[in-house]
């Protein structure tokens, strides 16, 4: 891999920064909120910021960039589909139970649903990613969609996945916001107490973690490289899946709707040349 | 062009989106709050959402998508250049502009600076942009930067323009987030009132505008095409500068470092097999 420990330092600084995230969450839920339980009171709330940012951001984080992982390059390409779209249920799972915190609380404590820009984006984000998780699975991971269709959403599943994390992202941060507001009374938000500080904080690190999550998804020279002996093990059992690796790699439509129809040898050697030829490896 | 008709229909989208929200600012200020003036009071804070949206978004937006509008191929990389530097020129000042009306705000009312998340991020994001275009100015257009530089910094330029564009649209809608709640109390926000829709639909607006442009920006099939014959207006009289849009087109390091060693002809042929072999247009 070229640049690897480059790599390995943003790796290790986005999962640090991640890992501090939840931490984070957890100790201002503890510290200076009122913990975590289900009895629709605040701590009952408190598990909607906990599980955001543990599943929906640290956990999609993670399942986005887990085909750059180098170690990982060696097993078959389904395998990393599935623990691609694992990681990402999970996420959704716990988003979903983070919402039912927080309406199961919001009406206990007779507070509106879905009045504030949070909320608007918020359930948007969640409703948009569950489409893209049903999406994905239909076409990338069942075995009924032919090599063109997968081609040609290739592009669109890969801005839409990262649309949807810088979304979530941008909607976690008008959550601390409106939280630090409304929970912040005496000593109140503008006074910047140490919880404000701390969470302004917390802030901080999701966005810089966004940030280093999405350089490295869109950074060429560290996408997965394309099998060259190892056959992908196809649902379908058919011939590897080149197809997706070339599309996601280049994002390139004309080559994609080209490539779909390249299975035998002679396309496979036009494939490497090209790849010789133009130093080409992948983008989004 | 390719997909000319699909562009244009993103190109109209955005535009009325960008031109809509300014036009939300306006009306935002003017009908429900106390419209635009200098006087230290809430009419010169209401500068901030105006001319950030006007100026830090909608600006920002246009001088980001300025090289893929097919009509300006034709025109000099020269112009295009000044034409993109003198947008985000533009954009800065008027954000700057937005900063002083809201810190002489706060100052006269006795409200405390730089306390909130939105303060923390809108203002490290103002610095990061102006830094942006000092570095880009001093790379790009000013004739001493070698090909080298100019082609290894290209795609980190172009990460952190639209990271920053990203973020300060997240920003945006912090701040449309803290005013609501601050501003409307009687009826309160969670209440719904037809200012907290009507603003929140103009964060909506502001967030469709940010992920359509970036969409536009990052179609490899809709990136200025490199010039074949018309020799570009290159500060330092010097050979067309190729080398940054090949850089910008492809994003891969690999190429970009190899590309700025070739100006002869024959390296003129290899670009073209390169490109004719791989289908290959642009990415970030």
């Amino acid at each position: 891999m070229e640049g690897y420990k480059r790599f390995l330092f943003f790796l290790v600084t986005s999962l640090l920064l991640g890992f501090l995230s939840v931490l984070f969450s957890l100790v201002w839920v503890f510290h200076w909120r009122e913990g975590l339980s289900w009895d629709g009171g605040a701590a009952e709330f408190n598990w909607h910021p906990v599980l955001i940012i543990t599943g929906f951001i640290f956990i999609q984080g993670i399942a986005i960039i887990v085909y750059r992982l180098p170690w990982t390059w060696k097993c078959s390409k389904l395998l990393m589909k599935c623990i691609h779209a694992g990681l990402h249920l999970t996420a959704l799972v716990l988003a979903v139970v983070s919402l039912v915190a927080v309406f199961d609380f919001h009406n206990a404590k007779n507070i509106p649903n879905m009045y504030s820009l949070h909320s608007w984006i918020g359930l948007t984000v969640v409703i948009l990613f569950a489409l893209q998780l049903v999406l994905g699975f239909s076409v990338y991971l069942l075995p009924f969609a032919p090599d063109s269709l997968r081609a040609a959403l290739m592009p669109i599943h890969v801005y839409s996945g990262l649309l949807i994390f810088g979304t979530v992202i941008a909607t976690a941060l008008l959550g601390i916001t409106e939280k630090l507001i409304f929970a912040l009374k005496t000593p109140s938000y503008s006074t910047s107490p140490p919880e404000a500080i701390f969470v302004n904080t917390l802030g901080v690190f999701i966005l810089v973690f966004g940030a280093l999550v999405i350089w490295m998804t869109t950074q060429p020279a560290w996408k997965r490289p394309q099998s060259q002996s190892v056959k992908a093990l196809h649902p379908n059992g058919g011939s590897p899946d080149v197809t997706e690796e070339s599309s996601t790699a280049t994002g390139y439509s004309n080559t994609d709707k080209s490539d779909v129809e390249m299975n035998s040898e002679a396309a496979a050697r036009k494939r490497n040349l090209k790849l010789d030829e133009a130093g080409q490896r992948s983008t989004m």
